[in-house]
């Protein structure tokens, strides 16, 4: 019969299938890393109690630092019982340093150790994607100071309604995934609450005290405070999958933009070869995949987190098998992002902007609630010069011109006072000049947000 | 510069992290089978259109054969350039077989190729999910026909309602996943639908025939008729993953039956050892793992079904890139639905019943209904007798007694025309045998349903 | 205290936020007529079993009759104790008849009740949804019939790929929600299931012959043949509210075509202005919204169908209250869907196609597959074909200029056997008419798909 | 034709069926109060900035305040053309005040006008449920108090592990909501973040500064930095939908586990009349409805989280109509966890404990782990350990007897150096009393996290 850590009461051996349909060591193998440093942990936290003596506390972290070497290079070799790697661990420590090794579980529970090891994993991956929007941030950033005052079209509802500058779009998105990252480490600030020493779910009962723990592990400046709740919460991977499913909905906007500036009809943009594909068939096609990949991928981050969150759906407390559940998701989701960010942050800073394009698109109509705003100037009320505005657009479409060639006589039909000096309205860059409050697309506004961004990613770097 | 098949326009090499992004051979390796399937048939239908030669064709059928049979022997070497199941065949074809390959794409994109894959794959897959829901039936069926006459409680609200019997419990599980069979097969109906030929978006222009593919290929009786719709469509992916969620749902509601009975409280099932777990720290523990886990799954079930939708959501016509999303989902659901049939069918093959805990579970006041019909037989308004028998079940508890022990003048203060023959409701087994209508929970009637289930499931046989 | 209908055993009133947080009748009051439908069937049940005599039978069904003539005529009124529909019908029944009506519930329970009422009901609205879909597919028709030999751009990942007719892109659609028919179809016959009589859950004590009642309930063709499955059962909701989520999926890819299409870049249709709207800004703006909350609304869609699995995610047997939030999502998803599908179809058939603006859209670089197709047919394998015209396009970026003005002597150095006569495959109209395979974009396939459909659809009326 | 506030360069009437898909009235007339205390800053920053006299800002304030109580005391009559509740009151507002009224909207969008309503009024509903959230932790604080040292088994996979106290279970629930709230105040942070002066997309060209309107508008302490984002960020609706999910997903584990307690197999608690209900056909039964329907509205709170996430998933920027999608989830979500956390702290707190029932739950295999620690004690590695203990186990359970009747001859047998002071291993309320590390069941450890509790709840209310 087989040697699972525990079999003591049991009379048959696990079923193949149900050994294949249990076992997790096949994904949770990448918890090695943060599993031996909570082992290591564990082990000290022991002999100050007294549980095992100094020689083989100095053993056990010996042997496990062994074990760590063996998946850092890739010499780790997995057996059958290798149920999970909490098991695979301690098997393999046995084999490397013998007995003591059995002393290494006293007053532990693989609840405990999993939820450390899952908070320990999740903060460096919360960490890690932090990182990776910054520079996504600072790759958008880049093109915005090139930028500041490239001329474009803005759209609502995907029609033209008012020019705005290229450097403006760029820095919409980087106010996003601010966002993103400031719900990443608030995420990380709730996950530092060690749950390590709650045993199975009921506390530890043989004097190991669980202070120390927090001194020993860096990432925790807290306890879980109640043992029931710490083997049972996984909040914390929720928390992180919805963040990454918003960064996944904020690329997927990011995409479907340069997706489309990147189609013939925009022409705003080009994507480098680099980051194009090509068509098996029709010579001639360039392909924005990598954009489409990351506007797809959303779907995913997004059934990661509805994945997890029906699994938790009405778990009694506290340990349900269920949880094991947990990992996959936050794996993949990790993952996709991991590498998505890397490609949409060297896509956009290997993209060509087509200014020519950009100016080409920007017609007089986008200037309607200029010549609207001119009217109010002009003591017209707002409400009464957006009908009057209304009614030129309507008559330049019936006189199959534009608002600029619209002769004066017109103007005068809807408001008499008006003279020519209306047309002066119709100047795109001094459209844009004029949007000069906070957070507007003015271009001295751009370059204002850019330099303040430019100061919050670098003081990042110290 | 790589050897990719698109890239006569390109000038750069596709970045490394956009190759990682991209490629999707590590997962589509799996469709080689029907991917060179599909292959022989368009080889065949490219000769008689006369774009190749027979020699050309029997050396592409020749070559293809043998790229099969490196993938179904595990030699198939896979190299960098190949990003995708289709461009490693034609690869390893070109290899094989020289310039003949170079022919075997004529006409046909991979926007078709892998539209067709995907359905003669899932259609594969669809078919094996049936046989295993079938295999679960078959275990349900072994143990209601045992237990047919079993007395157990029935609940609703997780309270006692009604006596029933443990294989009436079996044959509402059979239900459920007799629905579960029956959409699959509605679905795979609708996924015998052709698009190759569809080319990119367009059609076919070179005169291949396409009547003639769905004699070549057993799996399609009809020929997808608009050719944007035939590359654009995941509708059969879709509604694979969802009756793979629905599956989910009922199997996590057996699931959830079984923890329950299995729990020291109800008592009235045991697991066998095989298909069960212990503790790393509590000796005692015998848990439910099994039973957990498929709960526990059908929120990856669910997850990969929103995946797919939202991957969906807002694409314009016809094929991008975002829909290579479409088939990690379908892997996933089909691997984790696959293995958890049959864990499932297995665990429930090998359970203990425990008729005598059943027995103990229940309770008189489980025969309140029963009172009341006996009141509606010797003429009380229905809506009266309820509220009479609810007086009593409250008497009871007042009491401190059952509905059997309390007394006769306890009934006629209630119901003065009532007389000691009303204890004769108190008989369990009497009251099964009384739900005799169609569907009810008498064991004749379970014994019927048994009989039905027996021919059914052994017809599918033959 | 109150008057509720299981207040036997209870001896507190129910908590006025549990009632609000309990009563359905807020909601489920849209199914008061399938409610008295299934009652009367009930009654005549109750006749035929002796349960009732013929006179209480008469009464009840002209009692109910004028409850169900209240409820359509908005005269009933609702009392606070109308807990959910069956209540308040039941009640205002014994107002009006007496006490005929505290019989009509025997052998009942609202667990089978309300199972019937809901089968009833969505049976419904599958069918008008299967109506709304067929005006929909009408109104595409109408257009693609208009438009067969229109020509304008087919896409593959937003970029210009084939030339294709907007024809074409309409049958495209039709194609789609002809399948989302034949869901809706496949599930309608599984819910043809008759749970009434399956009482609570273990069935029926008092002898009423569930037999009769599908005989006496058109809808119903086949009896529910386990009584726990038949109260616990809401996979045709799930179905339902799945065929709902398939559809708004195609609806948002058929908006996205649209919003893109009628984008100023584009400017291949013009919506009505009946089925648009302006800004309060900015005068010019002509916002196509139907199309955009046509595609936002497939957010609703999905969420309902999540809403439902998660209700039903690990419930054990049999009826549990959770099931109660079945309602809300299906008649949500309904609504949603028998609206946007009339405005989809009114918005598709008003809208202006600007077949000028199409064609301008058409550039020689569509036409790179059938140069290499023209090549493939002067005896080039295709690979080589595909890669040489790749590098014409490249050569024709390069120059500046189009494939079609491309030197003969740049075509020759690609492929020296070239001479003028390749200008010819320079051809749009020629272009789309060579695509006559079966599904092909040709006009003539077109139109003879058009034939089909109106054939199908017209036949439907008969 | 109709008077929308937009319809300047419209010549056709917007379609009937196309008015009821878009109109938002019905839905968004809740925003009333925020709309208007929005407006008022507003005509504040226009006077500052002299686009309005002293005069019509007076009668705009005025006007506003009527408005403001015609919908306060139900007095509002909507009419046809208010198409949403931004033009309901603008319409409203110049039937009261005349023209000044066509002045308010000047240079203001219904972008950032929408935005900044949505902001402030999810801002009010954040705060609603942070209290009803500390309302419900009393409810269980109180229980706590009472049940500190109240045995029970506490449960793994619904398998007894270990014996627990009751208060301890409260305490636990009191974390997962601590984190709710906490989820809630970060979002509410990133909330406070004001977009109005935005225009439509661009900016603003009149000259209002925005500086101003934080100041006005106390909730706000940032002005939002990019127009663009300001008026196409919803990311504060979807993390309010999210908290609302996770909470929803507590909940339904704390239904679960009364529902589970309530059941008669485990009896270990009794919820008053008040928050149960009976059945309409089996007499006897008290149904936990109000945890069932907890339970089950987790489903719509994750299905609104999924439906806003797959709206915006894909939106071009700026402001699509879409986005009207983000309003019906998030009043649902509030509403469901407004009324679900009274009713959860109601139930609880009228929930009858069964200490008896709980004690009886209790039984010798759940001391296992102390029986192991016990050796441990005693030197025996705790792997050994658990090892005997198990075969301890299964020898009780061979010789149906409990641990603590087992023969010392088979303690012997185990290990042989035990003597008869073993048994002291078998008392429940030692081995609660020994998990005294921080976070442990240990009644001293309970009490002290009520204290805790008490202090934080309480300085709440200062």
């Amino acid at each position: 019969m087989e040697h699972r850590l525990w079999g003591g009461r049991f009379s048959e051996p696990t079923a193949a299938e149900m050994r294949r349909f249990n076992d997790s060591f096949r994904f949770d193998r990448r918890l090695a890393e943060v599993d031996i440093t909570g082992s290591i942990a564990w082990a000290s936290a022991l002999a100050q109690a007294g549980l095992i003596s100094e020689v083989e506390h100095a053993e056990l972290v010996r042997g496990l630092e062994l074990v760590r070497a063996e998946f850092a290079n890739g010499t780790f070799v997995a057996i059958e019982s290798d149920e999970d790697i909490h098991t695979a661990v301690e098997r393999r420590l046995r084999e490397l340093i013998g007995d003591a090794a059995l002393k290494l579980h006293t007053g532990r529970s693989r609840n405990d150790q999993v939820a450390t090891d899952m908070r320990l994993y999740t903060i460096g991956i919360a960490r890690q994607l932090d990182r990776r929007l910054r520079d996504l941030q600072l790759a958008l950033l880049t093109q915005a100071e090139q930028h500041a005052d490239t001329l474009m079209p803005g759209y609502t509802h995907l029609q033209r309604a008012q020019p705005i500058t290229f450097g403006h779009w760029c820095l919409a998105y980087i106010e996003m995934f601010a966002r993103d990252r400031s719900r990443l480490r608030d995420a990380i600030a709730r996950m530092r609450v060690l749950p390590l020493g709650a045993g199975a779910l009921a506390g530890n009962s043989l004097g190991v005290e669980r202070e120390r723990l927090t001194e020993l592990l860096d990432e925790f400046d807290e306890l879980a405070a109640n043992s029931l709740d710490a083997v049972s919460d996984r909040d914390f991977v929720a928390e992180t999958l919805f963040a990454c499913a918003l960064t996944g909905i904020h690329l997927s906007r990011l995409a479907e933009d340069v997706i489309l500036y990147a189609s013939s009809e925009f022409g705003f943009v080009e994507l480098a070869d680099a980051y194009s594909t090509g068509s098996s068939l029709m010579p001639q096609k360039k392909n924005p995949d990598s954009m489409e990949l990351l506007r797809g991928k959303s779907g995913r981050l997004l059934g990661n987190l509805v994945a997890l969150l029906t699994v938790l759906k009405g778990l009694p407390l506290t340990y349900n098998k269920d949880m094991q559940e947990d990992k996959e998701p936050l794996f993949d989701s990790f993952d996709t992002l991991d590498l998505g960010l890397q490609v949409a942050a060297a896509a956009i800073a290997t993209m060509t902007v087509r200014r020519e394009r950009m100016a080409a698109a920007l017609d007089d109509a986008m200037l309607a609630t200029d010549l609207a705003d001119e009217l109010v100037r002009r003591g017209v009320p707002f409400r009464v010069a957006h009908g009057k505005a209304g009614q030129l657009v309507q008559r330049a479409i019936a006189l199959g011109t534009s608002l600029r060639h619209l002769p004066l006589s017109e103007y005068q039909a809807v408001e008499p006072s008006l003279d020519a000096s209306i047309y002066a309205v119709f100047d795109m860059a001094h459209s844009v000049a004029q949007k000069a409050s906070y957070g507007g697309t003015a271009p001295q506004r751009v370059r204002e947000q850019c330099a303040r961004w430019h100061e919050i990613l670098e003081e990042e770097d110290e």
